[in-house]
This record gives C-alpha cells, structure tokens and sequence, in this order.
C-alpha cells in the first residue's frame, strides 16, 4: 500500500517534468537545477553567475526554501526575473512546483535558468525537475567524505562545484580523498574549485556555464 | 489517500518511540539525537563528548548513515559500544530503527546514549525517536540564515550547539543575527559556541551533558 502511493507520485512527477522539460525545450532555456546541503553557497554561485553573465546572457531563478524568501530577496536585487517556491517545511522540490513557477516567469525571454533545490543531499536526489543539468555543490567546510555518505546525488549530476575552497587551509579536508570518491561514482564528471568569496574559480565557472548556451546555440 | 498514508506511518513511528523512551527510562539511560546538516560535525561532537567523559559515564552510540560506516568505524576506536543504522539511502531515523538497534546494545551498562540522525535538517525533525533531547548542530560555515530558513528544527530541540566557532574569521558570518533568529523561535534554548577542532566551549558542551546526567540522577 504505502509502496503504491510512493510509486503514484514518482509516476506523477516524472510526467510534470516531462512538461517542464518540452517547454524548455521549445523556449530554448538550458536549466540547472542545483542540490546541496544547506549552507554549501548555492545562492551565492547563482550570484556570481548572474554578475558574469550580465548584459551577454538572458537568466532567470526559481528559488525553493523551506520557510523565508530571503534568497528570493537576494536575486532579485540584481535586477532577474525569480520566483519564490516556498514548501512550507517540504524537503525537496516536485516538477509540479517547477511547472508552476514557470507560468510566473517569460520563458521565451531567457536562456539560463537556474533552479536552487531546497538544501538537503537527500530527497532531492530522487525528483527529476525536469532539468537540462543537474549540478551538486559541496562546501569544503562539510568535509571530503560527504561523496561517500551521500553518493546518490554525485552519480546522478553533470557537474561537481567544490565550494568554499579559501577556507581549505583551516579545515582538515583531505582534497584527495574527495576527488577520488567523486570520479569512482562519476568518473567523467567534472569537479570545478570555486571561492565565492575570493572569486576564485569563477572564471571556470562561467566558462561551464557558457559551455551548455554554445552547444544549445549550436544544437538550434 | 497519501494523507492516510502518512498519517498512518507517523502514528506507527509515535508507538515506537514510546518503547524506546520506556526502555531508556527503566534503564535510566539519557538519549540525545543529534541533527544538523551534513558535514557540521556531529561525529566529532560525540568524540569530543566521550574522551571527555571516559571513565566517569558510560556511553554507546547509534549511528544513522545514507551508506558508509565511517561515522561508526571512527566511534568504535574510542572504545564504546556502537550500533550503525545504515538507511540505504533514506533521508532520516525512525523510532523503528532506533529500536532495533537498542536490540544490540546493553542499556542497563550505560547512562548516556547518543543516536546521530542522517545529516538533513527538514526530514529528521518530524519524527520523534523516543529520545531525551535534541541537539541541534549548526556549523558557521552554514551561514547566519539556517534558523531563520529551517525553523522547525529550532522550535523543537532542547539546545543548539554552534559549531566551527574557529572559522568565524574567515566568514561573512552574523552571529547576532543567528542569535536572535534562534532566540526568536525559542527563547530559553542555551546556545553553545563550539570549534571540536581547536577545543574551544569544548568544557561548555561537556558541561551541558553532565548537567543533564545529575538531573537524572536526582529523578531516579
């Protein structure tokens, strides 16, 4: 019984994210949908991005939070469409919430969407959104065996974002041992050293991101 | 349906954890489950916690991990009894769990037990183990925001521990600000101030644990 229903809204949820997929499919817009731990800098990455991109590239921001629109609030300073998706203590982000959030932003107006997943390495793992990426982040202050405990979400994304890496030399993380327990669960993925803080990295960063608009631009 | 559903699984979980609270109470045991995000340092707390009272309180340890047994493998070099609850993949503990690993430890040999949730920190809070108390663990390196974004779990725990207290310095963190969201949602609750890697409120948190052992004492 309980595994029935379970079954219904992982059916229900893939169909939502079917839609959300063909809609950004035929607006042209690449989406991330971004999963972490909270606290990792999610916010803080889409930030930087928006900054970089400014002017050169259309983006647009779907915020999910358990309680507050403060991330919301962050966004929008910089002058991008977002939207506020609030769970309401929910763990995770459902396409359904995707696909209605898409009704509030002009689709046709962008290029990159960023979608910032509720902060939890877990459940959120297992709700396609319908993304075109899906990108984990991982502050190095969480420590180096987070990929080992937490591997679903390593295996199923595209990218790897090492956060926070100026606090490195006060921490005890052994970087190694990170690299290694990302590539044994996703050997190709790759792992990019950011510092939102310093701006360290971000130049790589963008350099990604810019990477998916060309191969999109060419696949059009 | 779902409602039911859920409905149903919580009514079970609050038998359970009526069993495993009589269980710690015939055997005079206090029972502390530790949430936080991952990577905040709960292990460590509860490595800092039993050197520190090694050889004054007996104390055993259950473990809940998505995968790996590294948290159990570090607790076991300290010598103590310890029980890993591995999820496979779940995103939290249930009472159910808890009780079946109170089948593998000797609770008349101990007086403190610590049971360290899946690191999330929306999941685990609704759903009682039959503990104590809850510890909620907050690293600064999460940011200033967790309480105000995920309230539940500070509405609910009995003290909130702070800690990397040590890499302050290096963060855009607002410690007033953190301070009065958690005094916001729960006015008494003690907050302690931590680093498990420098030693610093180390005595506080040790302190904080006795205290609740000599309540017990007197109770009994």
């Amino acid at each position: 019984m309980e595994i029935k229903v379970v079954r219904r809204i992982m059916e229900a949820n893939e169909q939502h994210a079917e839609v959300v997929r063909r809609r950004l499919r035929e607006a042209g817009v690449i989406a991330l949908n971004l999963i972490s731990a909270p606290g990792s800098g999610k916010t803080s990455l889409i930030e930087c991005a928006i900054r970089e991109l400014k002017g050169k590239v259309n983006i647009g921001v779907i915020e999910g939070d358990p309680d507050t629109t403060r991330d919301a609030e962050r966004i929008a300073r910089l002058d991008v469409p977002v939207v506020q998706i609030n769970t309401e203590g929910g763990c995770h982000l459902e396409a359904t919430m995707v696909l209605r959030a898409l009704d509030e932003i002009d689709l046709n107006a962008l290029q990159l969407l960023f979608i910032e997943n509720v902060g939890n390495l877990v459940c959120p793992v297992v709700f396609d959104l319908g993304e075109s990426h899906r990108v984990a982040v991982v502050s190095a202050a969480e420590g180096h065996d987070k990929p080992a405990k937490y591997p679903a979400l390593f295996r199923t994304a595209q990218v790897t974002v090492l956060n926070k890496v100026d606090l490195i030399p006060y921490l005890d993380f052994d970087e190694s041992q990170f690299t290694a327990d990302v590539r044994r669960l996703n050997p190709d993925m790759p792992i990019l050293r950011v510092s939102c803080r310093t701006g360290e990295g971000m130049a790589e960063w963008v350099r990604w991101l810019e990477g998916l608009l060309n191969k999109e631009a060419v696949m059009q």
